[in-house]
């Protein structure tokens, strides 16, 4: 089961510098605490020295400035993380699944499945849905009439894909991942809500990944839009006719309201929320548990978190949250007095 | 494909007035930015009136207030955002979704399917479940023993609902739904958690909506009740014993605990909190990422939000929000200082 | 359909001390307020007596110090809500569910199934994967390649369980249920993010609850962690190599980051998070919706809230947060020239 690999091969294959023995051979990847003989490690920073020095690990990967920080046999690498995750993947290739169609599975006789595609048990493809080439869709999913996925997509067991949505290649999406139901949307009317039909699309780019149960609602009119390069993290929420710029990372449980739109290369933290129909500019951090209720217009790192005390602090200080702004005024008056004292001391001690 | 009406033919089915040609035909909505000469578009809020003057539309529906800002065909309604929400549905009707059980589907022998209703490819249908008139069971969905739910329902695939629960006329629940799932009770004893048995149902009225992923409990020892008209957004939590009132619409990732009783027409923005055993009242609307941590008890708008700021702002100020009460002590004492310094100058001044 | 026991039977079976008549027949549980003649009811805290006076309820379950507060048959326990879990446990038996495998499940024929175990209609279960004596498979549910669950266990419909991961006794995961999903993780290289392939485990300990919709993923080299008696409610997610004390209890909506530790016997209230890499020790507890932000290492109760208010009060209040640090300077500035104030007056009147 386990592939191995010697350290020329792997320099061969993925470039960097190799130091010492390079026939030395590795199976699996570790981190510096937990490697053995057989594993390959990694420091991507050098505060991590001291396990670097105790590391039972076969060999490293290092980055130019560590490159004599051991004796062990290593790669130098100018990004020694992702030389680490293109090691990893190496080493870690995932197991081939046979292409074809699970007798168990239900398929629309229009539908069009590439052979080297892979539709596992219980999987229910719609009428005109197109699967690509050496896309893997497991076991009870169910992806919508006239739905598109591209090539050398994985869906993890349990996906749900609705009808109409058109999902480029290499695209992941772990189980419980719902793309395509309906935004929310509704119009009050005499005491009731009626419902306003969600007629767009979800349109995702290339290289996207969706973590475990997250949610993509397809746009109101015109379409919600995932574009190249993005990663979301599970149990996030995406409105009708949000648009996520290229290669923006959103962390874990994180609400996206409607129509609003995240630029390029932002890194949104664990159980952020965005406001509906707002900006945010591209290079944008926001840290976890912050709402951005207003637009972003310029890339920074942004925050709003209520800092956490043991409970009898936070009961006395946040008590006076209510009663700031008479705080504020109170300040001000003092401000005013002072100034008339100083002038009277002034004008007493003048007299 | 494209269903085609005239105008005359919409406000002779929907009400409202027509003013320039009723022949006009319209294929599809769209809002005025978007729209092209199949389209009919609407105007909700006088200050998109540039739109207006821009659009290709082929007509567009307004209120009375605008009824001639445009010289286009065009329908003149009360409520032009609820008029929409009708003519969208007018122009794109629900797939007709064949009566009848697919062969794949493994249905009780006692469960009572009605004649008119579909049950989707490997969809499971518990014992003495009921499935009423023209309601639709998506693929993937499974519902418990002895459930019922009423006509014209809609379950998108992968819905699951537990057994025993009670669900009334056009409910529409989409992918990943839990309903009837265990409330979270536990006692504890000699340090371990003891289960308390959820013996309660989900008890759902007429004409609500669940979203993606939503999880409503059963309740512990009575019923979890959503009332009639209730519209849930995606990955809502709902709690054992929650009761939530009619027509009330909450918006995605809320989470609502144990108990807690919310009212009539309430509005709840997404990812707000409602603790355990609480009371809200009719007609109060909650802001986003807002904790309510005790009862409301008049209608209105609350908040509980922390601004967010570039994050050295936040640091640089949010640091003092653990030594509120201290300064709030420095204020009192300052204050009570100057009371003194100005006795004393007038005392300086009346000697 | 209704089991009946009399008080002294479940007295034999459960301890607890009869007062009154031991052949009082009871057949469910009920609350004081709501029970019948049918009911036993409990009263856990005393300031509900004035409900104990009033109840219609056959007989009750007190604490020693409420023994003598009603008249009715009784049974008398030192943690009287633990006996009613108990008691309910007895009064709501599971039903039974028929040992084997649904001819529409798709079982890998060198799956190990015990043969008492149950696996339902289109319940998929991989290659190597062993179910252990007693435990039951819902509807839908996916066990992937390898994956270890042992006696008892209890998936109901719809949960997925990705390969290799391990499961000890009498586990309970309720419907939508993702269990060893990949962690979020990825490394930047020339603008792109590369995929570290996840290639720990989810290891899970015995009598471990997990709610709907709840999503724990696998590690990405080591394995997360979920020790006995933990208990998790709905849509909580766990990042990779998180580890969870035993008998810890999470509420809804949590949100655990990267390697993150907690401790044994946590109480986390609901849509609470956690950063990554944070050590939480034993015995701690965290409100609702709070951030922990920093590493806690003693017992105690935690909190960091912003409290809710009426808007125009909390837009008021609020907006000072983005100025406080300037207040707490102009307050240091104040008490200064207070200090000079009084200074001049003193030498004043020396003068």
């Amino acid at each position: 089961m386990a592939v191995s690999w010697q350290l020329g091969d792997i320099a061969a294959r993925l470039g960097g510098r190799v130091i010492g023995d390079a026939g030395t051979r590795v199976e699996a990847v570790a981190t510096l605490e937990h490697a053995g003989p057989q594993h390959i490690s990694f420091l991507t920073n050098s505060k991590y020295r001291a396990q670097l020095a105790a590391t039972a690990a076969a060999a490293v990967i290092l980055g130019e400035d560590d490159a004599d920080a051991t004796s062990l046999p290593r790669i130098i690498s100018e990004n020694p993380y992702a030389y680490f995750a293109k090691v990893s993947g190496l080493l870690n290739p995932l197991p081939s699944v046979p292409a074809g169609i699970h007798p168990s599975a239900v398929v629309a006789a229009d539908a069009d499945i590439h052979p080297s595609a892979s539709i596992a048990a219980t999987a229910v493809i719609g009428a005109r849905a197109r699967i690509g080439a050496e896309s893997i869709v497991g076991e009870g999913c169910v992806v919508g009439e006239g739905t598109r996925i591209g090539s050398r997509a994985r869906l993890y067991p349990n996906v749900t894909i609705y009808h109409g949505c058109v999902i480029g290649d290499d695209f992941i999406a772990h189980s419980g991942v719902v793309i395509g139901s309906d935004g929310f949307g509704f119009a009050m009317e005499a005491g009731r809500w009626i419902k306003i039909p969600q007629v767009g699309r979800v349109v995702i780019g290339n290289d996207v990944e969706v973590g475990a149960n997250t949610t993509i609602d397809r746009g109101a009119l015109d379409d919600t839009v995932i574009e190249d390069g993005v990663k979301l993290d599970n149990q996030i929420q995406i409105a009708h006719n949000v648009r996520i710029g290229a290669h923006t990372a959103i962390a874990g449980c994180v609400g996206i309201a409607g129509s609003a739109s995240i630029g390029r290369y932002c890194r949104i933290g664990g159980s952020a929320g965005i406001l509906g129909h707002l900006q945010i500019a591209d290079h944008v951090e926001i840290s976890s548990f912050t709402l951005i209720g207003k637009s972003i217009r310029e890339a920074g790192s942004y925050s709003g978190i209520y800092p956490f005390s043991p409970n009898d602090d936070w009961r006395r200080n946040a008590v006076h949250l209510r009663h700031l702004d008479g705080m504020a005024k109170r300040l001000k008056a003092l401000e005013k007095q002072i100034e008339i004292l100083k002038e009277d001391n002034s004008e007493g001690e003048a007299r």
